[in-house]
C-alpha cells in the first residue's frame, strides 16, 4: 500500500467520515479498537518502566526542531494506529516521567491505574455538567460529591447536608478545573460579598469598582496572605480588578507560616484607612514551596474579630483530613468561609481538576449568571455559579475513587508520603554538605547544598562579603539541580526565598515533594547521591 | 466471596495499594484491565445504541433519591470492575445520551472514536502543561499547533510563524479549559492594554481599578456586544471589576446580527462622555442562540476608525474556517485583535477545552505573572500567560485529530451540518403548524410551534390582547419542549428573545443545533413530527 492510498482510506468519502463516529459492530473492528488502547495502556506503560528516569536530555532548541512546521494538512497524515505508536515511540520520550518514583519536583506524580479507565468513561459519556440538560444524573452525583467533601471539611450535622446535598437553591461548592480558578471564585465572592446590593446601589459585580469606590468613598479593597503563597493569588486580586498590588504580602515567621503579629498589625494599620476595605484574609494549608501550614485556628479567630471573610488555600494540603494520623495539622480549617482544594494532587486524579467550597450554602448566590437558553433561573442547572461555562464530570472521578479506595487507602498513602519525607529530612540532615531549610510538617521538604568551607566563611564575614558568598552558594545550587534535571534520571525542583526575615537576599534552595507511593527513601538517598556526585564534579 | 472479603481485598495492606500505582507485569492481570477498557468502550456504547433516545424519563425528585449520603466511607466499597458494572447499567441510563443524533438540543454531540482513544493517551501521560518541567515536548506541541490554528485565522506570512512558533518571549495564543475563560482571557487583556504602565502608574493590572480611574479621571470601563451574546461576556465584565452593567448591549438587525448604527451611535455617545473608557468591542462569530455571524469586516473598520480592541467569540462558528465552501462567512475575523475557539464544540472534542489567540504576539505579555518555582521570567513555561494554572496536555488531542482527519475532514462535517440545517429550515417552512423564526447562516436554527388561530388572532390583536396571545403560544412551546425532553427519545432545547426590535415580550423558540453527522434530514422530521403529535394531544 502506498502513502497515498494509506492517506485516503479515512476520509475520502462521507461515508468512511461517518464511520469514525459510529463504534465499529463487528467483531475485527472491535479488536482493533481494543488494541489500540492495550498500545495506550501498556506500550506507554512499558516505554516509560524501560526509561525509569524523568525524560531524555535534550536541550530546548533540539526539541523544537521538529516542531516548527504550521500549515494544516488538507489530506489526512496518518492513521489513528499511526497516531498511537507516534506518540509512543517518538513524544513520550521526550515528554517528562511524571509518574517515576524519581520525580520528586512538582506536584505532579504517579497516579492509580485505575484513574486511567474512570477518565475514559468521564470521555465516552462527554456529559457537560454545566446544565442538567446534558448531564443529568451527572449533575445529581457532582452535587452529592460535593456534599461529602464539605462534610469532610466542616462537618455539620446530617440535617444541614439533608437540606443542600441535593437543594436545587443553595450550592455548598463547586468544581473547578483547577487550585487557580478555586481561589479565583473565592476572592470573587469575597469581593462581592463586601459590596452587596443596598438601597440604588446594584452591588459591586454589577455596578463595578469604579462604581462602588465612588459610592462608599473608598479608595482600595485589598486582600492579605503570607508572602510565600501560590501566586494565583495575586493573579486574582489582577483578574478582579483589585490590583494585584493590593494583594498585601505579610511577613512568615522561622517556620515559613504566616506571621500572626505582622498579620494584626497590618489588619489594625489598614483598619485605621477609613478609604481602604479588607475583602479576605487567606489562610495556606500545605504552601507551594514548603508544604507548611498557617496557623488556622488564629487565623479565622483574627478574622472573626475584625468580621473579614477568611479563605483556606487548601490545594495541596486539603485531602490531608482523609488522615486520621495528621487530620490535625489542619484544624481551624472548618471555621474558613471558604476552602479550595485540588483533585489533581493529593486526591490523585488525573489534570485537571480542582474545587471550591464555602461555609455558607448561600454564598454562590454573589456569582450567579443566568441566560435564556440554559441556566434559567430557578434551574437546577450547577454552571448558574461557577466561573468555568462548559465542565465534564470529573466529579464521578472523585467519587468512584473514594469508593475504591476508601478514606483509608487515601490516608495510607498520605502517611507514607510524611513518613517518608521525615525520614528524608533526617537523611540530609546527617550529610554535611546539605542544609535542611525547612523542617517538614506535610510531604514537602527544602534544602540546599551548602558546602562547610562556604558556610564557615559566612558566619565571619562582612556584609558585603556575605551577599558575594550567598551568590556563590546561589549559583552552586542553581548549577547542580539544572544538571540532575538534564541527566534525566531524577528531578528535584528549585525555587528561591530569604531563609529568615533579616536576610537580604533571597537564597535558592532544593525543593521535594514526595507523593508518589512508589518514592522511598532508598530512592531519595539515590537523588542525594546524584547531587553529591554532580556537586563534587563541578568543584573539581 | 463474602462481602467483607471482597471490600478489604483491594486496600488492606500497603502493599495491595502500591499494586494500583504500578500497572501489572502479568498476563493475566493485564488482560483483565483490559477488559475494563472493552466494557467501557463497547459496554457502554451498546447500552447507548439500545437506549437511542436522549435519556430515562425520570423526575428530579426521583433522580436524587439514591444520592443524598453525605458520609465518605472508610474503607472502599467497590472494585473498579463493580463500579464500571454500576457506571454501564445504573448510572449511563440516567445520564443524557449526547451522543444520540435525535439529541439536537445543545452544542454536544457524538465524537468520533478516536477521541476517546487520544484523551486516554493525555490521562496516561498526565502531563501539566504550565511548565516545562511537566511537560517538555508537550508544550513544545502545543506552541506549534497554537500557530496553526493562528495560522489559519490570521493567515500572516510564514516568516511570521517561523520567528514565533517556537519562540520563549511571545505568545499567538493558549489553550483554556473553554470558551468561558478564552472570552474572559480576551477582555482581560483588552482592559489591561488600555491601561498600560505609564511613568508613576504601574498598569491597572498591578495598581487596580480604583487606582486607574482616579489616576485617568475616568468613571467606567466598558465594552460593547451585541444582545444576544454568551453571557460568559457579562460574567467577564462581572469578574473583572469592569461591573457587568458595563457589558453595554448594542442591539440586533432582523437578522439576529449586532446593529451596525446602533453600535456607530453607542461608540459616538460614549466617546463624548471623557469619563468613560471603551476597552473593548466584541464581534460574535456564530451566536449561541441563533447560529449568526456579526457584520466582522465592518466591525473590524468601525473598531480601527475609534481605536477600539476588536475581540470575536467564535467559540462555535470558529472551525467553519476550515470549510472551503463556507469559511468566507467569517470574512474580516482576521481583522480582530483576539478571538475565541472552543475545542470542544466543532472540533468535536472531548469537554473540556478552549482557545485564545491574539493578532499581536506581545498582546499576553499583559497578563503575565511569575513565580519563583516555576514559571520564571525567560523560561519558557506556557503557563507564565495564562488565567488557568494546572492544564492537561488536550492541544496534543487537536494535533493529533488535525493528522487523522486533515481539514478536509472537519470541512465535510461543517458542510453536512450546514447543508442539513438548509434542508430543515426549508422541511419548518413547509409545515404549517411550525414558524422559521432564524434563517440559518451555520448550522443552528431556531422556530416554534405557531398555531394557526392563534397567528391569525394575533395579526389582528389590539396590544393588551397581543400580549395575551404571545402568552398562549409561549406557553405552548414550553410546554411542548419539556414533554418531548422527558419522553426521552429526543431533545431540542428553547430558548427565548424579542422576535423584533419592536416587540414588547420575548418570544419562546425551539432551538437546535445540527452537529452530530449522523443526524440527518429524516431524523428531525420525526422531530417535528414528534413535536406536532405533542401539540396535537396539548390541544385535544
Amino acid at each position: 500500500m502506498n502513502k497515498n492510498q494509506k492517506q485516503t482510506e479515512l476520509i475520502a468519502t462521507w461515508d468512511t467520515l461517518q464511520r469514525i463516529f459510529i463504534r465499529p459492530e463487528d467483531e475485527a473492528s472491535r479488536e482493533t479498537l481494543l488494541k489500540y488502547m492495550e498500545q495506550i495502556l501498556f506500550g506507554l506503560h512499558d516505554f516509560l518502566n524501560s526509561h525509569v528516569g524523568v525524560t531524555e536530555e535534550i536541550s530546548l532548541k533540539e526539541l523544537t526542531r521538529d516542531f516548527k512546521d504550521t500549515q494544516i494538512n488538507k489530506d489526512p497524515e496518518k492513521k489513528l494506529a499511526d497516531v498511537i505508536i507516534d506518540i509512543i515511540e517518538k513524544i513520550a520520550p521526550k515528554a517528562v516521567n511524571v509518574a517515576s518514583p524519581y520525580f520528586v519536583g512538582h506536584m505532579t506524580s504517579a497516579l492509580p491505574f485505575f484513574m486511567v479507565h474512570l477518565k475514559t468513561i468521564i470521555t465516552a459519556l462527554n456529559q457537560n455538567v454545566n446544565k442538567l440538560e446534558t448531564s443529568k444524573v451527572l449533575s445529581v452525583i457532582e452535587k452529592q460529591i460535593l456534599a461529602k467533601i464539605h462534610r469532610l471539611v466542616f462537618n455539620k450535622e446530617e440535617n444541614f447536608y439533608q437540606t443542600h446535598v441535593q437543594s436545587t437553591d443553595t450550592s455548598l461548592g463547586a468544581f473547578t478545573t483547577g487550585g487557580t480558578t478555586a481561589n479565583l471564585t473565592a476572592l470573587w465572592v469575597a469581593r462581592n460579598k463586601l459590596f452587596l446590593p443596598y438601597q440604588d446601589f446594584d452591588g459591586i459585580e454589577n455596578e463595578g469598582i469604579a462604581k462602588t469606590m465612588q459610592t462608599f468613598s473608598l479608595d482600595r479593597i485589598v486582600v492579605l496572605v503570607q508572602e510565600r503563597a501560590h501566586f494565583s493569588l495575586k493573579k486574582a486580586g489582577g483578574i478582579l480588578g483589585i490590583g494585584n498590588k493590593n494583594i498585601i504580602p505579610v511577613s512568615v515567621d522561622s517556620k515559613h507560616r504566616i506571621d500572626l503579629n505582622d498579620l494584626k498589625k497590618t489588619i489594625k494599620e489598614l483598619s485605621k484607612d477609613k478609604k481602604t476595605k479588607i475583602a479576605a484574609v487567606v489562610g495556606i494549608a500545605g504552601t507551594t514551596e514548603t508544604g507548611m501550614i498557617d496557623p488556622l485556628c488564629e487565623m479565622a479567630q483574627i478574622c472573626k474579630e475584625n468580621s473579614i471573610f477568611f479563605h483556606v488555600d487548601a490545594a495541596w494540603g486539603g485531602p490531608v483530613l482523609l488522615s486520621e494520623k495528621y487530620s490535625h495539622l489542619l484544624k481551624g480549617i472548618e471555621k474558613a468561609d471558604s476552602i479550595t482544594i485540588d483533585c489533581h494532587k493529593q486526591f490523585y486524579m488525573p489534570m485537571t481538576s480542582g474545587m471550591i467550597y464555602f461555609k455558607d450554602p448561600l454564598s454562590m448566590d454573589q456569582i450567579a449568571y443566568h441566560s435564556n437558553y440554559v441556566n434559567r433561573p430557578g434551574s437546577v442547572d450547577i454552571g448558574i455559579k461557577t466561573l468555568e461555562g462548559s465542565r465534564e464530570a470529573n466529579s464521578l472521578i472523585l467519587d468512584s475513587s473514594l469508593k475504591i479506595m476508601g478514606s483509608r487507602g487515601y490516608a495510607l498513602m498520605i502517611d507514607h508520603s510524611i513518613k517518608t519525607t521525615k525520614e528524608f529530612a533526617k537523611e540530609i540532615k546527617s550529610r554535611k554538605i546539605f542544609q535542611l531549610i525547612s523542617d517538614p510538617e506535610l510531604n514537602i521538604v527544602t534544602y540546599r547544598i551548602a558546602p562547610i568551607d562556604l558556610i564557615s566563611k559566612l558566619n565571619k564575614a562582612s556584609k558585603n562579603q556575605k551577599e558575594h558568598i550567598e551568590n556563590l552558594i546561589n549559583d552552586i545550587n542553581i548549577k547542580v539541580q539544572r544538571k540532575q534535571r538534564e541527566q534525566g534520571k531524577s528531578f528535584v525542583s528549585r525555587t528561591r526565598f530569604k531563609l529568615s526575615k533579616h536576610d537580604e537576599i533571597e537564597s535558592v534552595v532544593l525543593r521535594c515533594v514526595i507523593m508518589n507511593p512508589m518514592t522511598n527513601i532508598d530512592i531519595l538517598k539515590e537523588i542525594l547521591d546524584e547531587q553529591e556526585d554532580i556537586f563534587s564534579r563541578l568543584a573539581s
